[in-house]
Order: C-alpha cells, then sequence, then structure tokens
C-alpha cells in the first residue's frame, strides 16, 4: 500500500499535501457507505428498506469506534506476525495525532492514516450486509459489526499491510502484493459474508422445495444504480488514495481504476445480454463492481491494458459466481459474496497471473510491492488468499455460530414475511401517501 | 477560525494549496445542500416534497446571491462591532478575487474565501427550512431566506470570526471559541428556526386537543438516511475546512469530526433503544447529525476522546430536546431546532467546560482560539451563546413578525391538508405511474 | 483550456498539486454521471427509469472505453485540422501514463489528462440521452454512444483544444475562447441531441393532433432536483479544473460558475413566476444548469458581476428555448437541447459580447484564450459555433440515420405505451411493494 513520494524538494509541503490528499482519498472511501445503503436497498424489498439503512448507519457508526478503540493498534502496532500487542495506543492513546510522518507511514500523520484506515474497515464489514439482508437479526448482526472491525479485519491488515505473518511470506524472491486489498478488505469481507450468508440460511421463498432458485427482485433500481456511481466514485479514493502519498503514481492509479470498472461492466453487458437475451441492470452494476474489486489489488502494479483484461475478466466471473451460489443455494440477495469474495480472489491471483506475461508490470521493489513474478508470485498470491480464506472463515464461523446459538442470527418467520422493518425498527420506509 | 500554515518553505506552493484545499471543502459543505433536502423531504410527507426541494435550492441560490451582494462586506470588512462599513466591497466590489492572500485571512484568496463563507451562509437558512416546514408561504420564506444571509448571519459572523463585538468579549485569559460554528453557524440557524417554528404555528395533527404530540411519519427513510450519510461526508470539509489552510493539523480536526459523529449516532442508538424498545433510524440520524453539530465548535481545540464524548452528550441532548419541543408544542418536523440550536449551544459550551479539565485541550493562541481555558472560559462561552440568541432571536423575529402581518406567513388549511405542491408550484412531486 | 501556474519554487510539488488537484475535478466530472442520470429519470416516467439508468450507465462505460481506444488520440495526438493521425497513441499505446508533464499539458501525466478529458467524453455523449428519453432503442443507443465518444467528440475537442481548424481561425488579434466547454462540450451533445430528437421523433401523447404540447410529467422530483445539485457540485471540476493545473485563479473560476448557476435559477425562477403564477421547479432546475452551461466558456476571463449577468442570461433563456422547441414538435423530455445546446451557443458568444464592453475581462494570452475582444472576438466566436454546428450535425444525422435505416431508432409502439423496462431490459424498476 505505502506509495513513493517522487518530490524532494519543500518537504514540508509535500508532506501537508500527502495528507491532505490522503485525507480527501479517505473522504471518498466514506461516502461509498451511502453507496453500499443504496445498492443493498435498490436489490432488495420495501418491506426491509429501514432495516438496510440501519445496518449501513451502524456499519459506519461501529466500523470507526471499534477501529478506535482496537482495530488501528492491532493493525499497525508493532508486534508478533498476527496483531499487534502495543496495547499503549488502544483508543489512539497516548498518540500524536497531528505530527507530519508520526505514523511512520511515509509522511502520514495517525489523523491521516487512522482516517483512511478507518473507512477502509467500515468497508469490509458492510459487504456482509447485503448478503445476510432481509433476514438477519439486527442485534447479531450488530455484535458480528463489533468483532470484525475490532478483532477480525485488523488481523487480516496486520498480517499483510502490517507486516505480520502473509507479508512475511517469500518464495524465491516473490513476496504478497494486494495494493489496495482486493483480498484485504473485499475477500475479507466476502469471506465473511458467504458464513454469514450460509449460517442464516437462505430468505423465504428464494429456493422451491427442488432447489429451484427464483429471483426475488429489488424494489428500486435507480437506488441500486446510484448507489453503483457512488460506489464507483468512492473507488477513486480507495484505489489511488491506498498510494498513500500524493505523487505522480497516483493519476495513473486512477486510470488503471476507471478502465478496469468500465471493462468489466462492458464484459457483463455483452455476456448477460447473450446469456439472457436482455441487457440486465443489476448484473450490468454488479459488472462494473466486479471491475472495481478486481482491479483492487493490482492498481498500482498493472498497466491500462492489462487493467482492461483484469477489470474484464473480473465481469464474467461475478456472472457465473452468482450463478454458482444460486445452484448451491446460498442465498445472496445483492451478489456481495460473488462480487466481493470471489472476484476479490480473482484480483489477488490476477497479480501472480499477469505479472508473469507482461513486462511493463512495474516491478516495485521498496514497498512489499511485487518484484518477483512469474509462478512463484502466483503461488505466493495463493497461500494468501488461503490465509485470508482460513482465518476469515474459521473467525467469522465462530461468532456467527456462537450468535446462532444464543440471541439467533435470524427473525422469526413472522417477522420476516411481513418486513423486518416495523418489528425491528417501528416505522416503515415508505408512508402511505409516497406516490399521493 | 483562522489556522497556522505550518509549512513555511515554497511560500507560493503551499498559499496555492491552501486556496485549492479551502475550495475543495466549501465544495464538500456546497454539497450538504443536497443532504439537508433529503433529510428535510424524507422526514416530512410526499405531498410536500415539491416544496421541500424547492426551498432548498432556493437556499443555495438566494443564499450564494445575498451573501455576495452584501453578507461578504458586513461579515469581513474592517467596521463596527457589529458590521463591516466598507459598503466598497458590496458586490465584492472593486476586490481582487484572485490574489493569494488578498483576503487579508492567511493565504486565501477573496475568490476562496468568498466561496467558503458563502456555502457557510446558504447552510445557516436552510436550517430554518426543516422547522418549518409542511405549512410555510413559499413566498414569505424566499424573503426571511433573503435578510438572513444578507444580514442576520453576516452579523453574527462579523461580531465573531469577523473580530467583532463577541471577539473582543475577554475575561481573564479567555476569548471566545468556536471553530467550524457551533455558534456562529448551526445555533444561528436554530434559533431563527425555532422563531420562526413559533411564530407560524404547528402542522394540523401535529398535536390532540389536550396537547399530545402524535407522530407524523416521513415519507422516505431512505432519502432520509442518504441525507445524513451526505450531511456526515459535507462536515469533512465544513470541520477540517474552517482551518482555513492546510497544514498538519487538518486531518486531526477530521479525526475529531468523524469520531464525534460516530459517538453521537452510538449514544442516540443505545438511548433510543433503552427508552422505547427499538432502534428508531430517524433518531438515529439526528444523533449522527447532533455528534457532528456539536464537535463543529470544539474540534480545532478537543482531543479525540474528548471528541467522543462530546459527540455522545450532543446525541443524547438531542433526544431530550425533541421530546421537549413536542412537549411544548413547538412542532419541528425534522428535529432542526433540537440538533443545531440546542446541540449548537452544547458546543459552545463544551469548550469552556472541557477545557477546565483536560490538559490536552490545545491552547492555540494565534486565531482568537481558547487559551484561557476554566471557568473564565465557561463565561465567555455563555456570553457568546447569550450574544447570538438574543441577536438572531430578535431579528428574525422582527422578520417573520413582519411577514406574519404582511403576506402571511403561513398557507391556507385548504392547502396545507392537500399539501403545498400542486397549490404553491403546480406539481406534484411523484406522478401516479411512479410504482408502476 | 490550459492555465498558467503561478507558482515556480518547488517544481517537482507544484506539479504533483497540478495532477492531484485535476484528478480530483475530475472524480466531481465524473460523479455528473449520476447527476444526469437522476435529472433525467426524474423528469420522466416510472415505466422508463430502468432504460434511463442502463443508459447513463453505459455512458460511462462506453464513453471511457471509447475515449481510450481512439478518441484520446484523435483529440490530442499531432495531426491534421480535424484529427490526430498519431495512432501510435490509439489505446495510449506506448504512452509513460505515470510522467508528470508528459502530455504536453502544463505539468499533467497522461495518466492525469486522460482521466480528465475521459470523463468530459462520458458528458458529452450523456446529453443525448435525456432529449431521446422513453422511447429510442437501447442497442442503437449505444451504438451511437460509441461513435460518439470515438470520433465526433474527439474531433471537436481536436480543433479547439487540440490546436485545430477552429484553434487556427483569427480575425485580427481575436481567437477563439471556450474555456471549458460551452460549445466544445454542451453544444456539441445538444446539437446531436437536436438531431437525435428529431429523428426518433416526439413520444406518443406529446402533441395533439394540432401539435398542441402536452405536459408529460416527471415520476419523481427528489430525483430531479438531487441530480441538479450533484451537476452543480460536478461543475466545480467541470471548471475549475479546466485551469489544469492548481494555481491562484482556480478559486475565481468557481466563484464565477457559484454566481452564474444562482443567477441562472433566480432568473428562471422569476420569469416562470411572472409568466405561470408558479415558481414550477423541473424549470428552475433547468435553470441553474442553464447558469453554468452558459458560465462554462467565460469562467476563465469573465468577472463575478459578468459571470451573474451571463448566467441570468441563460436562465432567461432556456425557458424560451423549452417552449420553441415545443412549438416545432421536437420532443425533448428533460430540455437537454435547450440547456446544453441553445445555452451552450449563449455561452460561446457572450464571451465576444462581454469582451467588447468590459475592460476587467482578463485577456490571457499564453494559452489561446481571448486577447482581442469586440467585434472580432464575437465573429470568431460565431464562426466557431457554426463549424460545430455543421460537424456535430452531420456526423450525428449520418450515424442516426444510418440506425434508423438498418436497426431502427425507435422501440415499437407496444413498447413505448408499456414501457421500455419490461421489453428492453426484463426488470422494472419498482416492485408493487415499493411503498408497502
Amino acid at each position: 500500500m505505502p506509495g513513493t513520494a517522487l518530490a524532494q524538494e519543500a518537504p514540508e509541503v509535500q508532506a501537508v499535501l500527502d495528507n491532505i490528499w490522503v485525507f480527501i482519498a479517505g473522504c471518498l472511501v466514506f461516502f461509498m457507505q451511502a453507496g453500499f445503503a443504496l445498492v443493498e436497498a435498490g436489490l432488495t424489498r420495501a418491506k426491509n428498506v429501514v432495516n438496510i439503512f440501519a445496518k449501513n448507519m451502524a456499519d459506519a457508526i461501529i466500523g470507526i469506534l471499534a477501529f478506535f478503540a482496537t482495530g488501528y493498534a492491532l493493525a499497525f502496532s508493532s508486534g508478533n506476525d498476527f496483531f499487534g500487542t502495543d496495547g499503549g495506543s488502544f483508543f489512539m492513546n497516548d498518540l500524536d495525532i497531528n505530527a507530519l510522518g508520526g505514523s511512520g507511514v511515509i509522511n502520514l500523520s495517525h489523523g491521516t492514516f487512522f482516517f483512511f484506515q478507518a473507512v477502509f474497515a467500515a468497508t469490509a464489514v458492510t459487504i456482509c450486509s447485503g448478503a445476510m439482508a432481509e433476514r438477519t437479526k439486527f442485534v447479531s448482526y450488530l455484535i458480528f459489526g463489533v468483532v470484525m472491525c475490532a478483532v477480525i479485519y485488523p488481523v487480516v491488515v496486520h498480517m499483510t499491510w502490517g507486516g505480520g505473518f502473509i507479508a512475511n511470506i517469500s518464495i524465491g524472491d516473490a513476496v504478497y502484493s494486494d495494493f489496495a486489498g482486493s483480498g484485504v478488505v473485499h475477500m475479507t469481507g466476502g469471506v465473511a459474508a458467504l458464513v454469514g450468508a450460509f449460517l442464516v440460511g437462505p430468505r423465504k421463498g428464494k429456493f422451491a422445495e427442488d432447489g429451484t432458485p427464483r429471483a426475488i427482485p429489488g424494489h428500486n433500481v435507480p437506488f441500486a444504480i446510484v448507489g453503483v456511481f457512488i460506489l464507483w466514485l468512492g473507488w477513486f479514493g480507495f484505489n489511488p488514495g491506498s498510494e498513500l502519498a500524493a505523487d505522480n503514481l497516483v493519476t495513473g492509479i486512477a486510470l488503471n481504476t476507471i478502465l478496469a470498472a468500465a471493462a468489466g461492466g462492458l464484459a457483463t453487458t455483452v455476456l448477460i445480454w447473450v446469456k439472457t437475451g436482455k441487457p440486465d441492470i443489476a448484473f450490468i452494476g454488479n459488472g462494473v463492481l466486479a471491475g472495481l474489486v478486481a482491479i483492487t489489488g493490482p492498481c498500482g502494479t498493472a498497466t491500462p491494458i492489462m487493467s482492461i483484461v483484469i477489470g474484464a475478466v473480473g465481469g464474467i466471473i461475478v456472472v457465473f459466481a452468482v450463478l454458482f451460489f444460486d445452484k448451491i443455494k446460498i442465498d445472496d440477495p445483492v451478489g456481495a459474496i460473488s462480487v466481493h469474495g470471489v472476484v476479490g480472489i480473482w484480483g489477488v491471483l490476477s497479480i501472480g497471473i499477469f505479472a508473469k506475461y507482461d513486462d511493463a508490470f512495474l516491478g516495485r521493489d521498496d514497498a512489499g510491492l511485487i518484484y518477483g513474478g512469474g509462478f512463484e508470485q502466483l503461488a505466493v498470491q495463493f497461500l494468501m488468499v488461503l490465509t485470508i480464506i482460513v482465518w476469515v472463515g474459521v473467525a467469522s464461523f465462530a461468532v456467527f455460530s456462537a450468535l446462532k446459538a444464543t440471541l439467533g442470527l435470524r427473525v422469526s418467520e413472522e417477522e420476516e414475511i411481513g418486513g423486518l422493518d416495523i418489528p425491528e425498527h417501528g416505522m416503515a420506509g415508505y408512508t402511505a401517501d409516497a406516490t399521493a
């Protein structure tokens, strides 16, 4: 994730610029919360819309406070291979939040670095929200969210960007590469989403008795697509901001990002149009998101043409992944497991695959980015994928199972049929005169 | 409001960066207009939604033009204790809009400084819109908006950030502190909103004959919560931008802002859940906003932990304030008086309270920020609150009363029952095939 | 379009800042896609809302990929008067995307400059979408979009900002001026929209047998006005970003932009209120957009007061233009031809008109901006308008006619009456429980 500030003159102006830029990028990432909420709300039913917005608002609230309490310390303090043990920085205690470069990451202060990392943490937990929509108990979801942002996600960050277990794997010259987090963020969210969706079970009516999946149409296409636009915008903070500096590489990363998104959208459009005879807008939106998830890892090391290929493959994978999960009766109302989990794996692996064939793939060696390439690189990326799946899978299975056994994961059948909004939140999302 | 540009080398690059950053922050503040419109629309009824968007669009139009015509000159020209008398700058006449540092505020040009201040002015007037929703005459609202942005708000700014009456109060070492305007902006809006809501009277059906308040549910929860997300995003311009420079303190201010918002949301969630048995999403949204309003004043001087406390107390106050105004039969459909007025007071006073106990509270002495602390500080903050209440209360009472006596403040009973959209604007917000 | 970086010290920090700023401006322009989608959706009927979002999402996808494939090379490669012939840069082939100043435009790298120009291209094509809404075949629209972004629009850019045909016209001292593209972008989109709307024909029911136009109300006013706010925000990237550098002039351009928008909104409000007795919110939104389109060309050379005049005249023109197109039976559901085409012409001409009378109109001579003024300037601006009308008119007529003769431009009568969403995309925009 860290980059190279090219400019050397005027060090303080450069340092301030680094911090201001990464903060602005963080604002764009923060705004993704609204995008996630709109996509999820748009693709589900009106009777659950209050619950969906409540969960997404809670993700932001919990994500930030939990990451402040323990997440930041566990992720970035010096410590062992799995988490920081420097408890002194829980609650950012005794940290100077303002000193330029104080975080130890290029010129970033703790204030800047925390802000940027905390909005990433909020993103990771939000991914689960969509996959478990329309039948999960609010209180259980909240408790999982706290554990996710306080422990599960920070451990993944510590293992990678924090210099821990995964960062220490090397095969030949190859070390892991995941620039902005196809694996660290999206796959982490996607794996937890899969475990959650599996344990909470499918929505009533999603699968016929013989297992045939039925489409449950969302209630508001405009919400879903505005949400996709907001997420696409937010990704211009997510990926270029992960350079963690204002330098000449930032906008090349942005270029890769916008191309992969468009390519993902185009590939899905063509595939779904050929397959079903119609350009399905919900799939197209997910194709754009798949392009974005795919390029999140390679965006700092890919060429523009490679970014188009990586994004397009992401857009194809997401279609088959959605059909696959339907087939194995995992009910994911918004396709979050496919978009973030499966395509997240693709993003991580693509670095290994394309590093082999493309000489223009940059070998940036000053920041833990790839310099080996070839088969060794692919092998390291595989180990990264496995490690994250094992850790997040086991940890989220433990938490969700404990919740299922105690508070329960799922609302009552009556609540599910009538919608979660009135029983869980005491109000409907729309009142009767909404169209009057 | 002004800050300290830490960097000294490369003065012109720094100066340009200061201007670009404050402009970007201003763009985020501008976008808050959409957030206010969505929150207000979401929490009211569909039959008035056109009127609500018309008012909010008018706020932006009027706010900018009125602040250009007279507001900027009254607020920031040299003059007496209450307003600038340097009439030469009405309509920014004869000002060089481009010269770096030309505004006299650090490195900001008049172009930059006006942009940032004008979007603040638009915010101040928008606050009234919500409290007077669903029964106020459009034309009367517009006239009030003009006076607010042309005179009432600029006088408050002149008394404080402009170096006038309030800025000249000192008790011992203590002078007023209100970094980004818990008092200057939000309390000003909130006091005018209270006067307006009082004079226009409650909506039909809000209070039973015996005075019992009835809930009138809003028509679109997604609008309201997307609005809260947009406002939260906008606050990352509002507060950190108020540093008025790109320096190392900007992101610490952002950190305080995001923590207080989350803490406000959490405190409201817990309180309302315990009180009513349900996590009411409208209250939670207002809790986030309360956290943001509360930290607006102290964000430049608080520590992160103090920011959490200040935000959480704001989130608690807002619940009781909403119940209080229901009790005294002030009908505020969106809770604007509570969020901006009451919590705005809390934000101003919190500076005095916490300065006393927290040594880590920064003493920044170069910009009228607090350096005294303790009881004297609290006393100065009290005087600030009183001054704003008296000025804004009297001035807005005069304007609203004059409007009531002439054009009338309120639509006819028939228009109110049928909704303001057709009689006031000639169209419905939604057509019959909205869900077809 | 190019500007003057004032700062000279610390060249690399300045260069990085230039790139970061223009990229951030490009992000705001990108977000305009969501604004266009919301305005168009809000002002049309619910039965076509999926189609509208699909077109706008496709515009972004196609715009970026087509501009990457050929548009960027045609627009900015050295070549003849009409397009770049340096085929080596198709697909940005062999370009170093990261080198500061590598694009040859001030300090911008190819990565930055492409990003900013590609989101402009996406804007140009989106304008057509609104004018042809509710009856155009999806596949035909897509094909036109590809040609527009791959060829038609890039040729306009090459003729102007690329230093081609229009840039080489001079009368006396006067050369063309169109800072951010009232002509290059908006008029181009508007002319294509006019041709498209003419060839596809009016919607069923828009004109009575005797030719009397009937209002077909949009289905969602909140969408339309939130869209206007997003577009207004995006214009703070569109215009100030067109300085293509971070310098002291950026925020003066922003000041001109915000004033013209407000003035356009105010002028439309007054005019429509006087004319019809009601402040029609759809017209007011278009008035704001008209102010923005009008100032897009002059924003780099106008004074603030002139910006208000230019914006206000734009807001008046748009009302009469909408009525005019109704009269000649061109059906433009959202007013795009009036807002972008007619007011775009006004923006270009205003530079000639006001240059004559206003000495404060800046004479910036280092970047092809106006320095002649007076009648000669007006004449050059006229020639620019004519050239764009001829090229875009002929080219888009050819493409749309070919599509009409082959695939067909228009959906079947049955599909139009029932709405395009189910037959074209296989899903409705809203499901039955949308308000339940």
